[in-house]
């Protein structure tokens, strides 16, 4: 079933203990849609610059992303610059552009109404509920957001939590949202502005997923070499919604084998600066990398 | 098959967000053993002053912890005094009293040297050393070390590190005794120190099992209130130990159970003050909180 991402196109400048890379191409609705592309048929709204040419484009064509809702407007794409120190579990932002993201106003184009499941990436909570009602017939949508969001514009995020059926945050951010730092108590707090399934992301150590009848955790892979976080958030979203919308099934266990997913997928995010290992996967290596977690976390009752 | 502790008998004195206790039987010894106890038959070696009483006594008693190796001497038990503030994931030190400890030399009643199992709490690696050569026919020993030997005495902790077949340790201590950031990385440089599996404490993020053969990861149960982690470490060490110890067995397969055994313990410890919760344990409380962990981590291949 197709699923549309709705989020940012961004030019990344990172530097990691492992090296530094200049302007590459990120941000949520690319780390997202890319992910997806190996699970299910994806479409993706976004807006870019004049400076995103046809050698940015091709990364989406090359995994067959949608790109009709990808705008194309005066001015410049967005641009972040960051470094990532020490243990790598946060990033330090060192400039933010946001040029036309600034303005940015999701488009639907009409093509993409059919859609069934629904990314709608870290943007401003009024768009993300633009979007929303935009699509009454989903059969999911999930929603990610971020501090500045939670403490910026409260209401508006209120408004289009209580619409979502999933929210994907990270760990500090479900304590701010929830105003509880025991994080059973902060998802189920969560879980009362509307989603019945709440996923805690928590870096190196993995996720938590407290859905509609139980809890799970997944731990993250253990690589030798992280090189690049960068995108890892938005590529454990694409692992878990893909997965979704690929066997359509929202049942409990379906929704774990989702959150392995989006661990596989983030664990492989992090191999190499930017896009790099996410462009060049098979699926014999993801369904590999599935095994190697069950095999991780497995233990005889 | 029996299993014997070697560590230190404390009074603590403790203070977390949920309350305050005064000179509560603690100690790394003490937590291990009582711990263990739940699983199979401990004998324990420690140093206690004038001033522990029949009722700390008691305690082990209770237990059926063979104290023959308690030793008491002139002077005051070791007291610490710390508190937890914020996530609860590391005490800060205010107050350490050696007392006795401060020149404990361990003594083995003949009654212990036929223990098959043998658990070094975090005393000097010197002693940890002379401990273990007096027991030439163990089946297995683990050890437990911290930053303070790491440090300050590399070369006996290296001495008895080639002497133990298991190490626990936290995550900082395994940088610091690898220096590798990358606890993969740690754990290899670890093994070839000697021990054939390492055991990685994470706190509320549970433990990772380098094994002979493979890697397991288990995550800490969730709770909805943790109310003192003072021992945790210990009692995850003494559900692993005991386990062990109780089956015999060290294939790789047990020691993913031993390391959930530990994790199930370290949940019921921190859920009240001291010993408390250790105390009123049932085995039929242990297998469903075993069964717990099972369904937290538990997804179709």
């Amino acid at each position: 079933m197709s699923l549309l991402a709705v989020g940012s196109v961004a030019f990344d400048s990172v530097r990691t203990p492992y090296g530094e890379v200049h302007e590459i191409l990120g941000g949520s609705a690319t780390f997202f849609s890319v992910t997806a592309s190996w699970f299910t048929s994806v479409c993706v709204v976004a807006v870019v610059g004049e400076d995103f040419g046809d050698e940015h484009l091709g990364v989406f064509r090359q995994r067959s992303i949608d790109t009709a809702g990808l705008e194309k407007v005066p001015g410049r794409t967005f641009r972040w610059r960051g470094e990532y120190l020490g243990d790598m579990n946060s990033a330090r932002t060192l400039e933010t552009q946001l040029n036309v993201f600034e303005s940015f106003v999701p488009k639907i184009p009409p093509s993409y109404l059919t859609s069934q499941f629904l990314f709608l990436g870290n943007i401003g909570p009024a768009l993300q509920l633009n979007v929303r009602r935009a699509l009454p017939n989903l059969r999911a949508s999930a929603l990610d957001t971020m501090n500045y969001w939670i403490s910026g514009t409260p209401d508006d995020l209120a408004k289009v939590l209580a619409t979502v059926e999933i929210l994907l945050i990270n760990e500090g951010e479900a304590r701010l949202l929830s105003k509880e730092n025991n994080l059973k108590k902060a998802a189920a707090g969560i879980k009362k502005l509307g989603p019945r399934a709440v996923v805690i992301k928590r870096g190196e150590h993995g996720a938590t997923l407290f859905g509609p009848e139980s809890i799970f955790t997944v731990p993250a892979f253990l690589l030798e070499e992280v090189r690049d976080p960068t995108g890892a958030g938005d590529t454990f979203a694409g692992g878990f919604m893909g997965h979704l919308a690929r066997t359509g099934d929202l049942a409990d266990a379906n929704l774990r084998r989702a959150a392995v997913y989006g661990s596989v997928m983030g664990s492989f995010a992090v191999e190499e600066f930017g896009l790099g290992r996410l462009l060049r996967l098979t699926q014999n290596e993801i369904e590999s990398r599935y095994r190697d977690i069950k095999n991780l976390t497995h233990f005889d009752a």
